[in-house]
């Protein structure tokens, strides 16, 4: 009989209760521990000071809601047993496991194209050689392969518990509560139909609400056109480092940082590779940042200042994209300012879309008292989702101030 | 010079500070203490238990609202004098003054159709005599004829404070956070351009916001299914009572709310109509529906204990109106049921229409940085509008449970 | 198996679940929807406008209480059946069904000695043959009969839901966060041991901090100068009211208000008695204190008017008792300015006392690690228990401005 | 004409104001800049995982409060000029510029005995150099020489908005809710009597209810058992790092820090020292202990480990020193289980204690109704002042878990 019960302090959510022994284990585990230094939204505390969280808090929130949900679930008579609610809560605790440093800003540079879901799964799997099997159910539930498939649809899923958890937690810490979700009532209104996650037809208002509440969260946050700039510039910087190593000019960085600079195959994770891997953090970029803004390197000192410093370029939205001439311009006036040939490094165009809600996959299913089951954007009582079937797409130009 | 500064406390905004003293002198008058007694959502509470707040509190809500308005535009440069700031607050403080029990459900039902406004400003100008004067830049204000705009804008609107208060408010007391407005930042977003007010144009997700948690609003609480049918059935026992008081039919009730259930034309307002309307509030009615429960008259005592249970009607909500067929059927069932021939006042269908934005009137204008004023909808940067500018209308068909 | 999960919209808990049918089925018990017009917390909204919170609201708020303890008992182990669950949930759900118009301040005034809690129980027997014994077990938890004592603590103890409710409700509705309780916190640390309601040791600081939070409570709120008087004048009210009638002058009021204002001897509630009680609720007391306003009596007019217009006398508040000269004096001083000769109907002194905890009964126990149980007092981390023995008590004279 | 009005975003206050654009520059310049790498509240997020915020969004939150209580004085008649209230707003945003890394942890370990605010006001020296004097009356007020105290009052007293913006911002990112406050109710208190801070009388119990907060937020918070203990290994960490380094052992670490653990002497700081200085932060520290965990030195390897793996030693809290006996009988049985002679490093005392409230000096003092002004401690209406006048104290002992 396990007579405590751990509870961690969660400025979002209260508290976090963790009902079984063998998710603390894992919290314990290095392979989590490391999520605390990897920051939950990147180089975005430039722009909101209050986005300071890790990967480590978001991980044991989204745990707390799918215990939540699973706790509304079981009130509403879906037989859920000890194992699977063990198994559920592992498999979206460990979600994010395989995130290496900035996260989505950097995947797909340090590793090739190793997606972090790849990695988390490879991560898994060697927790549970370490576990003995005791997240075999887990891994099941999180590939999408258990015969219930409202577990893995709370894992992943345009509903699952991890966005309500980040968009909740991203809303909160950066103060922007246009982008609040009201996780407690959409959680009550879950239901399950034939194996199926569904929501309560009178839930409707809620669900429409959570997704605009994403596309505020998107357009005011994730891709303010400072932040969206930022996450560029972090991705300018490590391929202008690894070009540099490629031309055998000598760069400072943490050892595990310049391990992953300097070697260029990935098709299998090698002992080593996971290992470095499983070591290195949001500081070991950042700390490598801080020692290249005084590099010889003009373009890599420049772009690691604009971070150090906080001295962004100056920068333009558009809902059209800007005209290769204009960008054109830009370059040549750079290059005679600076006195370079390689403008190009320090203007740029980027571009941002969002697709509300995707009609295609994983349609959001409402459930009406009568038993019948019918998607959203089905029902005659949305009022919003005129807006929410079509991708909108932004573009962003950017040059030094001084031009 | 002023030393002390009366607060009063607010759940909803924190603290209310009353930084003049006429504001707290009209506050203490009989006419405004009345608006305690007046609920801010009428029978809400049958449905959203929390919904207790009063028109007193709101009006207090707004005048603050409308004091951090007033700062912030100074903060950004916009002259604004003492009495100036003086008479909008006494303006927005008074602008409910008017309402009389259950505000809008009986609008039109006790003075024919003096709508609350005209009763507004009419108890207005009694006050500013009892003040000797000290409000009339305060009427001119709240009329619109004052040579500044924006003071009227700040009091009647489409971004009003008024409206920010009642949405905020609204949403707090019911619980219901899909309707809540972020209005410090709306506030802070204030501008005001060649007297007009504006909003910063970085400000528009705020407002788009604002627009659907005001739609939410409408759709989950205001226009709620048995919210809508409750504010109805206070509608019908008010005009069942008319009625049957035309047909000379004893019915008690407080000596005021008597008053105005027997006279019949009230096309001027005369001393007594202005002396026993500013004594009527809430309780006068529900007292009266709380006698009539076990009235005689089958229809009166069936409708008020609907209220007094809180045992409503069966209904259904369509976004088509429902056939007169269907509803003659309904009526028939229910005269045979109960014996009765008049089963039309048992038996119904409502509607509830909602323009989410008026492109029309007094449309919300963006302030670019470089000084550029454009249309809300003129935008490049919207993303919910194409939802915004109809109207949507449902219908609500209600009859006996029994039948 | 029950598939549908009722959820009333709460503003303090978020949410509150229904999650058995009987729960709902009381609900809607006339006895219980009479508690929409009881408020919890009597006329304090003169003071705070945010107090319009009713002992409804309350009652749903401890039941979701109850049952979160409940949960969080059942994961540290305890056992606890679905019937034992249910009675725990009905029993708090109607501690309060007893309660007469303006609860605390009447109490004791229309039914002669007629504590509530006896009426609670009175009810709640006839609820239980309404319900055909369903409510057996939960009776026997309200009286402390079951032999698992720690239900009832948690119904009835200086640490009951009962209590946390209020005072994290009336906070919230006041507007007084300095009596904000952390509920989450201290249901998480709750733990039974031999039966018994304790707390988990470390949860000490959060038990301190509810027991500063309830001294702050009493002092801002519930003893505020101007609250403390509000109830007195109350009562006054009531009793001038009840003297008037005894000496045969005309009263008029709500039929059974005047049931009770005429009746005097309780011994044995009645079914009329019982009847009346049940449909007597605060508008009843309210709309006749309207009405006396105007009475000819000037001593029972005046109180009225205090309450109508929120005119309140001038009060100073002490430590020390007021003397009797000075009392004595302003009642002479009363009786020349009004020429009166019952001038001490408009002049008194009233006291409060508050004991932070008490020592002697029920006391907060501790549960440590090593499974050894301790008095709060006995725990070598208190830090504010000095201040909590012992009671203070404070005394308001209170006096007309116009002397 | 400002016409533009800089806001940032803050989940603790909502919105910061930056009504002045020096306050801008100074925000910009890179001495600032460094804060956001200094975290708040050191290694406490290994306890409370939410807080991770920052010494940058605490001196803005500060800031924020001054211009809070810089408006509420002047709406109580109180004459402070746009140059005073500019100065008092620079003051306390620069107050905690010359923390290092891991602030008061590692304080006096760098820099021998260079305190933090003897930093401060040489950095701030630096600044008003290159802002042209601008800093003048900023400086004069942070060190107590302007002719009006209450403003240093602001800065830094018992009631000063640096202790409630940390107070609120740490219990708000800790989750322990315990130790909130009500910094709006304490500002809308805060009154100007002879050109000292005062309160105004009826402010009392949010006094109290402040310093209550600020105990809760000591004994659950900053001594914490394993907060305390991990501040502690931090410096036993540097310190071996340093003794190492005194002995010619080989040791990595960033640039900046290793010129902090190689040198010796810092009677005045050097240009280079400076300059170092205000390179560095929390990551250089952190990135070495990530280093130094694979060290050769098995007390540093240790250490290390216990930080990154947050696998902290077995330790006991308690209000009694341990006795000698007890620690040489660790030390000794950790030397055998480890095999080595040093153990005395990996077993030891410590101890925390709080003096909630010091009469000596800068006594908090009300202002009644009138104009007395008197000490908190001697007014009738306190509470809780008992508790608070007496400094506690508690001692750790901590030890390896292995023995």
């Amino acid at each position: 009989m396990q007579n405590k019960l751990k509870i961690i302090n969660d400025p979002v959510h209260g508290f976090i209760k963790i009902p079984h022994e063998i998710l603390f284990d894992v919290i314990e585990h290095p392979y989590f521990q490391r999520l605390r230094r990897i920051s939950q939204t990147g180089l975005l505390s430039l722009i909101f000071p209050g986005a300071k969280h890790t990967r480590f808090h978001h991980a044991l929130g989204a745990m707390n809601l799918m215990f939540k949900a699973l706790e509304t679930l079981k009130l509403k008579g879906v037989k859920i047993s000890k194992e699977e609610e063990k198994a559920a809560m592992l498999a979206i605790l460990l979600h994010d496991i395989g995130h290496g440093p900035y996260s989505h800003a950097l995947e797909n540079m340090l590793m090739d194209d190793w997606h972090h879901e790849k990695i988390s799964i490879l991560l898994m799997n060697r927790l549970n050689q370490e576990f003995r099997g005791k997240l075999d159910l887990a891994i099941e539930m999180f590939r999408g392969q258990y015969h219930r498939p409202f577990f893995n649809q709370l894992i992943s899923s345009q509903l699952d518990v991890d966005r309500m958890d980040y968009l909740k937690r991203d809303s909160f810490y950066t103060g922007v509560t246009e982008g609040s979700v009201n996780v407690e009532r959409i959680i009550s209104m879950m239901n399950v139909s034939e194996e199926q996650l569904v929501i309560d037809a009178k839930g409707i208002y809620s669900i429409e609400n959570y997704l605009t509440a994403r596309m505020f969260m998107y357009w005011q946050v994730y891709y303010h056109k400072t932040a969206a700039l930022a996450e560029h510039i972090l991705v300018q910087i490590l391929n202008r480092a690894k070009y540099l190593v490629s031309q055998n000019i000598i760069l400072d960085a943490p050892a595990n940082l310049k391990y992953f600079l300097t070697k260029n195959h990935f098709d299998e994770a090698t002992e080593e590779d996971i290992k470095r891997f499983t070591l290195l953090d949001d500081m070991d970029v950042f700390q490598a940042i801080k020692d290249w803004a005084d590099h010889d390197d003009f373009i890599l000192a420049r772009l690691c200042k604009i971070v150090i410093y906080r001295d962004f370029p100056k920068s333009v939205i558009s809902s059209k994209p800007f005209s290769e001439e204009l960008i054109r311009e830009k370059i040549e006036q750079t290059n005679q300012f600076f006195n370079i040939n390689n403008g190009e490094e320090l203007v740029g165009q980027i571009s941002r879309s969002l697709l509300p809600y995707d009609t295609e996959k994983q349609p959001i299913c409402l459930l009406e008292k009568s038993g019948r089951k019918l998607k959203l954007e089905e029902s005659e009582n949305q009022i919003l989702f005129g807006c929410m079937e079509n991708a909108t797409k932004k573009y962003i130009l950017f040059y030094p101030r001084e031009i």
